[in-house]
């Protein structure tokens, strides 16, 4: 399908890109670039990369370029390997954020290259190209988003790799995926945090709580083991959609907190009612226990 | 172990217990007392039940009897089944919140009975005799709650039953423990609810948030589809613990919301370093992933 790919950051996403790409036959070739030469014999020995480097020479000649580091750092990689870019190659993005890049991206790159925003809905709370999986995209969505100046041709072909991936590409606008991911991803990431913080927040020795820990704290605050630079860069890059999301969580907390303070039973049954609705609607009650990687 | 053990409120904690007492030998009859007639029919085909009735005179020559029904109703079920009780024969129950029950039951049960206070580690999102499985208590902590009054023998065989289930059972103050509950267990149900109704809040199509549920939203949410009324009589019942721990949680969120509001970096770094501090403290980074049942 593609002859040379690089993938510019190889962690959790970038790791299990190189390790799908060459497990499925995908490409002939997959180089990295990478900030520490350590993470390049790690990703060798993975069987994620072909070959890796420091240098941002190393995506010469490439086809397909997948930008993969952390968001905040996008544009400055944009910016690295600009240089040695091809007429004609195509440069993908996987940053959970999207509306930012798009419009950004573009503008560092050069004009004779396509590019073509992506975020694969996949992930795990480890982080590093230790971390990664060959099947870390199967039966995932992985949403596309093109925009007016995308060029059509680019677009079906990171489709089509998406769907070689064992992924769903779905299209959406950028701002429309942000608002969605700052509802569905980026509340239960403060969620979990805010949780996992407020356990240990009062006087009880930790051997008691961790006596008591049982499926409902462990799956509740699973991605609050995630990397917290990574939430802190998406955050910042999704901070309207963010903020509108936690000032409705905030207002749900408090109601649940009057109601508890009054004793009030049907106002607290009503509150454990909408969100069960709200979680049976997204999340059909027969479909399958979630995945608890 | 024991002759008849009488299980009064036959849902998953009370249909669990059944299946693991009848699977594992522990006693020569399991009867249980029900509010509706067809879940008797339903507990005897899983295997939980020999018998079962809705007439609390089931309970009549039982060794052990077991209260499992929701919390709020427990000193109801055991005035119900008070006078028929026999002397020498010892009463448990499985509330998650323990000091209103260690207090008040004692009281309603004949002075001639033993009482010891209860509470298995163990669960489901999924509610009823229904989701009940043999192997619920395998490896979970059941903790007991003794004070003063306890009789010593009862608790030393409260003690062995548990660890004849394949749990650990762990002695603590029924005050420490509803703190402790509350902390991890019981905030984390209340942030799933407000997190799932949160995240549909807003004006986007549900196929679009649906589309893009990904591991983090499932595991977050999955406890927002327990049983509504389980969970109100739990929080009526230990409102003061919880009062405490859901302060501590909106404290945070709302200063996450201020340091989102105004792009402070380092705070919202500072935010998700906590929370992975405590997650991992808590629940040991090398640990199993959750088991998502």
């Amino acid at each position: 399908m593609f002859d040379t790919v690089a993938v510019a950051g190889v962690g959790l996403i970038g790791g299990s890109l190189g390790l799908a790409l060459r497990s499925r036959g995908l490409a002939r070739r997959v180089v990295g670039l990478v900030r520490r030469q350590a993470t390049v014999e790690a990703a060798i020995a993975l069987g994620a990369l072909d070959a890796g480097s420091t240098d941002p020479s190393i995506v010469r000649g490439a086809e397909l370029i997948v930008l993969a580091p952390p968001v905040l750092t996008m544009p400055a990689i944009a910016a690295e390997i600009a240089p040695h870019l091809t007429a004609g190659s195509l440069v993908t993005d996987v940053g959970s954020t999207k509306s930012r890049l798009v419009r950004e991206l573009p503008l560092i790159l050069p004009p004779a290259v396509a590019f073509v925003g992506g975020h694969p809905m996949a992930g795990s709370e480890k982080g590093g190209v230790e971390a990664a999986r060959a099947d870390l995209f199967e039966g995932a969505v992985y949403v596309l988003t093109p925009v007016a100046e995308t060029d059509a041709p680019s677009l079906a072909r990171m489709a089509g790799l998406v769907r070689a991936l064992g992924a769903v590409p779905v299209e959406m606008e950028p701002a429309l995926h942000d608002e969605a991911v700052a509802r569905i991803s980026h509340l239960p990431h403060v969620a979990a945090a805010v949780v996992a913080e407020a356990a240990i927040a009062g006087t009880l020795p930790l051997d008691i709580l961790r006596l008591l820990v049982a499926g409902g704290f462990k799956t509740t605050t699973r991605i609050a083991a995630s990397p917290p630079e990574m939430w802190r860069d998406i955050c910042l890059t999704n901070r309207e959609a963010m903020l509108d999301v936690l000032s409705q969580a905030a207002a749900r907390l408090d109601s649940f907190r009057e109601a508890l303070q009054g004793a009030d039973g049907p106002a607290l049954l009503a509150a454990f009612e909408r969100g069960k609705h709200a979680r049976d609607l997204l999340v059909p009650p027969n479909s399958p226990s979630p995945d608890p990687r």
